[in-house]
C-alpha cells in the first residue's frame, strides 16, 4: 500500500474509532502512561490577607445559609484547568463567618478538618458535640458527621478548610443531607465532650460509642501540639534517639483509637523548623498543601529548571504536586501545618514505586 | 448599598476572585457536594465484533513496538469528555497481537489484567514467567511487575485489557519504564511457574519469594472458575448454605496468599446466571465494566427514566457507573466477566454511606 | 467375654498404655473437655500491708544484685499447686527496693510494667532512658528492653509487678540476658525521653525510632489517668455518650502508635466507682488480677455457693479465674488498677463462646 | 547479726512467705526466667504400628458413645508428669473408630483436625456437612463446629487428631456441648459442600456464609497436596524462583479467606524430602509434632550432647520441643506432616528473639 493510502487510512481508522466511542493506546502512551508522575498541578502560593480580603468583601456581599452553606473560599490550583481544587484530589478555603453568624448544620461523605490560623470565638457543632475553635488548633469533621459552626462573638472568623472533595469528584462517592437550619446547640464551653474522652495520653474510654470511619477525638489543640514540639526537639538535640533531625520536629496527628491517620483520605501534621534549619522532602508519591502558621522561610519546590521558590510569611498556602521536592529553609522560627492525600496513596499500595527514578 | 451597587460589587468580587485563582463554594455547593453521586459516567455498551474489526484495521496499519508498546483499543466512555477512560477509575480495551508478534518488555505502576473471550497461542511473559491466554483466563499483571506478550501461533489473538490508569492519573503516581524490546522467555509451557506454586486450592508454598503488592498468582484458569461455577449453582440449589442464590453464582478472584482482591485497585468476578433467572446489583458506590463471556441476556442499568436497556450477547462490554442499579436477567445461561474499583471505595471507607438514600 | 476377663482385659490395657506413653480420652473427656471453664485458680485477696512486711523483713535479709536480681516477691495462688503464679497466665509480685539500692539491667522475653501504690523516688532505667516512678503511674517495660532500677532516696520504695512469667512458661518462649550491673544512667529526670516523644494526646512524633513490640511510651502518669476518668464520669453523667456507665469509668491503657494494648500479652486498665455504685462484669473467658489503689468497697467473685466476697481497701490485691462473674460495690470512691491476659484470649479467637452458658 | 541468726530468720521468713501465700523471685530466677527456652517436653517418637494394636484392643474393649465421645488415645508426653499432652500447647492422637460406628456429635471451644494416614470409609459431618476421609487428607474441625463421625464400612479405621487441648486448659477458655448422638447426616458423598464452595484456587464464593473463626474448607486432600509439592520440587529444580529448596518442598495448609493458618492456634503443614536431601529446621520459639506420612529416614532432634536421633518410617510420630533444632535426612522421598503451635507464638510477638544465642 502506498504511503499515502496508509495514511489516509489510518485517518479513517482513527475517524471511525472516534464515531465508535474508541481511542489508540499507542498515540497516548507517554501522556497516560509516563516515566514518572507529570502533575498539571502547579506548587502555586496564596497569600493569607489576600485571601482574607476578599472573604471580607464576600462577607459584606453574600449571606450565609441553606444552599450555599458555607462562605468559603477555595484556593483555585491554576493548573487544574478552572476547578476550585487545591490539588487533584485536596481541597482548600478559607472559610468565613461574621460576627453571630450561624453556618447551618449538615453532613456529608466528604471528610473535613478545620486548621485556625488566628481568631478564636466560634464553636464548630459536631454531631451535637460543641468544638471551640482557636489559633492552632485542628478540629475534625469525619465523613458522615453533622456539623455546623456558629459565631458567638462580635468579630469575624477565619480558619483554613480542607476536605477530599477533589478525590471524592473523581470516584463518584459523594453523599450530602442537610441538618438542622440551626446548629443544635449554642453551647460555648471550654472543651468538648469527644476531648473530654478522648484527648487523654495513651488512654482509651472503655465502651464509649466511636463509628470507627475517622478519629472521634474532634480537637487537636494547639496547646499539646506545641508542647509535642518542643519536646522533640530537645531530645532531637539530645541524639538520643535514631530518626530524629536537629532542629527539625514534625508531629502526625492521629487517631488514638488506631494510631493511624485521623481521615481516611487525608494526613495531617505540624512541622517546626527552628531558625537557619532545613526541611528537605524527597519525592513522594501524592500531593500536599501547606500552610505557614508562624515564622518567615523561604520554600522551594520543585528541582532544576521548573523549581519554584517562595519567601513565606504567616498565613501564607501553597501547594506541593506530586513527586516534587521540597526544601523549606527557616528564616525565624517557622511552624507549618500540612495535609496531604498520603493515606489514599499507602492504601493502594502508590507509595513505593521501586523504579521511580528509572528512564 | 442599592441592588444595582450590590450586583456589580459581586461581578467585581467574582472577577477578582478568579484573578487570584479563587473560587466561591456556595455557587458551586451542589456540583461539588451533590445529595448522592451524580456521574458523568454512561452506562455505555461497546459491541466485540466492533471493536475487533476496528482492531484488525489497526493490525495491519500500525506495528507493535518500542514506544507505543500495544496495539490497545481503548474503550473511551462518551460522557467523560473524550478521555480514553471507561470510568472515572478504570481503563478497558481491546489488545491485539498478530501472527508471531512481539509486544516488548516494560512495567509500570499501573495494575493490569487480560481477560480472554477467544483465542489462544499468546504467552505474557510477568517477570521472566511465560503464562499461556486462553479463552476464559484471567491473567494478572500487578503494578511494576515486567511484561511482555509474545505470539506463537499463526493467527492474530485479541483480548480486554484492564488497568486502572483513569485512577493513577487523577492520584499522579505513573511510573513507567521499558525492559527487554523482546520476551525474555519464548518459552510455550502449559503451566506457568507462578501456577506451579500457587495454584493449588488452601495450599501455600512456604519459602517461595512474592513481594506482597499483589497476587503472585498468574493465571486463573476457565477450567477452575468454571468448576467454580458450577459447584456453587449446585450448593445453592441445595438450600443447605445461607447467603446463596438460586440460579446465580459469582466468584470472586483472590490472592491467595491473603484471600483478598487480586490488584490492589480493583476487584475481579465470574457471574453465572441460569437462564431465566436474574441478577440484581443494588445501588454500590464505584464503577464497574462488565463483559459478556457467554450467553444472552437483557441488561438494565440504571432507574426510572434514565434507565438504558441492552440486550447483550458474547463478547460485549458495558459500563456500570457510580450508584447506578443493574438488573440483569439471562436469556440463555450468562457467564459475565466484571471488574470494578471497589478495593478503592472500601479501603478509603466510602462504601457505606449511612445516609444514601436520604435527600 | 465374662466380665470379669473384660475387667482384666481394662487393666491390661491401660498398663499398656501408660508403659507406652499413650492416655485414653474416654476416661478424661470431662475433665480435659468440661462444660465451660472450671479453672483451678481461686479468687485469692491478698493484703497489701502483709506483703509488704515481708518485703522489709526481704530487704534486711536479701541484697539485691546479679542472678537474683529483684527482690521480688510473687504472689503465689492458692490453686496453682505452689507456683509462684497469680493465675496460669500471669504473675503479679510486690518489688521492694531499699535506699539507694541498684536493682541491676536485664532483659527477657517476658512483657513486664510496675504500677506504682504508694511511694517515689525509684527510676526503672528502660533502654537507657530514665524513667521516675510515683504513685500512680504505670511503668512499661515490653519484653526484649533492657532495664534496671535504682532509688535515689533514702527511703524504700515498693511497687506492683506485673508479668506473663506463667504463659511463656507454659509455651517454653523464655529468653532472658543480663546487661550492665549498675543501671546505665543514674540521672533523675522528671520526664523520660519515651513521655517527650510520645506522651502528647492524638500525636505521634514522625520519624521518631520505635521497635513496634509493645507501647514506646514507657509512662502512663496518674495525673492524665485521673483526668481522664473524671472527664469520663462527667460525659457519662450528660448521658450525651451511648455506652457510658453513670458512676462508673474505665480508661484502658493503649499503645499511642496503635490504639491497642500497650503489651502484647496483657491488657491494663484503671477503673473509678464512685461511692454506692456498681461495677459488674459478666463472665469472660481469661483471668486478671486487681489492684485497689484507693478507697473501700466490697468486691464479690463468682456466683452462687463458690462466690467469695472480700471487703477490700487501698492496696489489696485480688484474682478473678477465667470465666468468673465480678461484682463491685464501693463504699468510697473506688479506684481500681486491672491486669488481664484479654490480649492472649482474644488474639487466639477465644472471647466469644457461641455456646458459652449451654451445658 | 551472726549468720546463724540470718539463716534463721531466713527460715522463718520463707515459711512465713509460703504461709501468706508468698514465694520469692530471687530463689526460682533461673528456672522461671531461663537463658532460653528450657522446655520439659521431649522428643519422643511413638510408632504407629504399637499405638493402633492399642487402639485395637481398645476397639475390643470401649464402646464410643455419650460421654467418653470419642476411642482417642492420645500421645502423653513422657516429660509433662503423665499429663495427655504431646507438647505444652498440642493434643495429639489416634482415633479409632470400629465397622459401623458413629462418634456422637458435639461441639467445643478447641480447635481440631484429623490427618488420615490410611484408610478410608469414614465420613466427618462437620455442621451438617458429610466430609469424606481418605488417606492423605487433612480434616478440620474448627473451634466451635458440631461434629460426629461415622464409619460406612466393614473396616475399622484410625487416624491421627490434632487439638490444642493443651493450651486451652491452660487458658481456662474450654467450653463443650453435646450435639445429636448420632451424626445428622449419613450421607457419603465424594464432596463436601465446603469443598464445593471453598475449594477452587484463587477463587472464593461470593455471599457465601463463613462464620470466619476458622477455614470454611473442610477438607484438604491429598491429590491436591500431593501435585502442590511435586510441583514446587520442580519449580525449585528450576532454580528461577528466590526461597526455595532443591529436593525439598513445604506446603502449608491456609484458609482461603485469609491466606492465613486454618486454624486460630495450630499451623498445619506437609514436607517432601527427596530421597538423600536434608531438612533443617533452626531453632523456633514453640514446639511441634510430626508424622511420617511415607518414607524413611533419620530424625536428629536437638544439638550436642542432648540431640536424640530416630530412624523413622511410615506412620512413626514425633515430637519437637520448643527451641530445639531439626534435622532431617531421607532415606527414601520422605512425607512429614508437621502441627505446631506457631500461630499462637507468632500473634503474641514471641517468634523473634533478638537475643535468642545470648547467655
Amino acid at each position: 500500500m502506498a504511503v499515502t493510502g496508509i495514511q489516509r487510512d489510518l485517518v479513517q481508522l482513527y475517524a471511525d474509532m472516534r464515531a465508535g466511542a474508541l481511542l489508540p493506546l499507542w498515540t497516548a502512551r507517554d501522556d497516560l502512561m509516563p516515566m514518572q508522575p507529570r502533575p498539571r498541578t502547579l506548587p502555586h502560593l496564596w497569600r493569607w490577607a489576600d485571601v482574607y480580603a476578599v472573604a471580607q468583601r464576600a462577607g459584606d456581599l453574600i449571606p450565609v445559609g441553606r444552599g450555599g452553606e458555607r462562605r468559603a473560599i477555595a484556593l483555585a490550583n491554576p493548573g487544574l484547568g478552572g476547578e476550585p481544587f487545591a490539588t487533584p484530589t485536596l481541597w482548600a478555603a478559607l472559610q468565613y463567618l461574621g460576627p453571630h453568624e450561624v453556618a447551618p448544620e449538615h453532613r456529608h461523605s466528604q471528610n473535613a478538618f478545620r486548621f485556625v490560623l488566628e481568631g478564636e470565638g466560634v464553636w464548630t457543632v459536631v454531631d451535637g458535640d460543641p468544638v471551640a475553635m482557636r489559633r492552632g488548633d485542628l478540629l475534625l469533621t469525619g465523613g458522615g458527621r453533622f456539623h455546623g459552626h456558629h459565631n458567638a462573638t462580635d468579630q469575624p472568623m477565619a480558619w483554613l478548610d480542607g476536605l477530599d472533595i477533589p478525590l471524592q469528584a473523581t470516584l463518584d462517592s459523594t453523599f450530602f443531607q442537610f441538618g438542622d437550619e440551626e446548629v443544635t446547640d449554642r453551647g460555648t464551653p471550654e472543651r468538648s465532650r469527644s476531648e473530654q474522652l478522648w484527648g487523654h495520653p495513651g488512654l482509651l474510654p472503655v465502651g464509649a460509642f466511636s463509628d470507627g470511619t475517622s478519629s472521634p477525638l474532634a480537637a487537636y489543640r494547639w496547646s499539646a501540639t506545641e508542647a509535642a514540639l518542643v519536646d522533640q526537639l530537645e531530645v532531637a538535640a539530645s541524639g538520643q534517639v535514631p530518626g530524629l533531625t536537629d532542629g527539625h520536629a514534625v508531629v502526625r496527628y492521629v487517631n488514638p483509637e488506631t494510631g493511624g491517620d485521623v481521615l481516611n483520605t487525608m494526613r495531617l501534621a505540624m512541622h517546626r523548623i527552628v531558625a537557619g534549619a532545613l526541611c528537605e522532602v524527597v519525592q513522594e508519591v501524592g500531593s500536599s498543601v501547606w500552610q505557614v502558621f508562624e515564622g518567615t522561610g523561604s520554600v522551594t519546590v520543585g528541582a532544576g529548571s521548573t523549581a519554584v521558590r517562595h519567601e513565606v510569611e504567616r498565613g501564607d498556602v501553597f501547594v506541593v504536586p506530586s513527586w516534587s521536592p521540597v526544601r523549606i529553609v527557616a528564616a525565624s522560627t517557622l511552624d507549618l501545618f500540612m495535609f496531604s492525600d498520603a493515606p489514599v496513596i499507602e492504601k493502594l499500595g502508590l507509595h513505593r514505586p521501586s523504579f521511580g527514578s528509572a528512564t
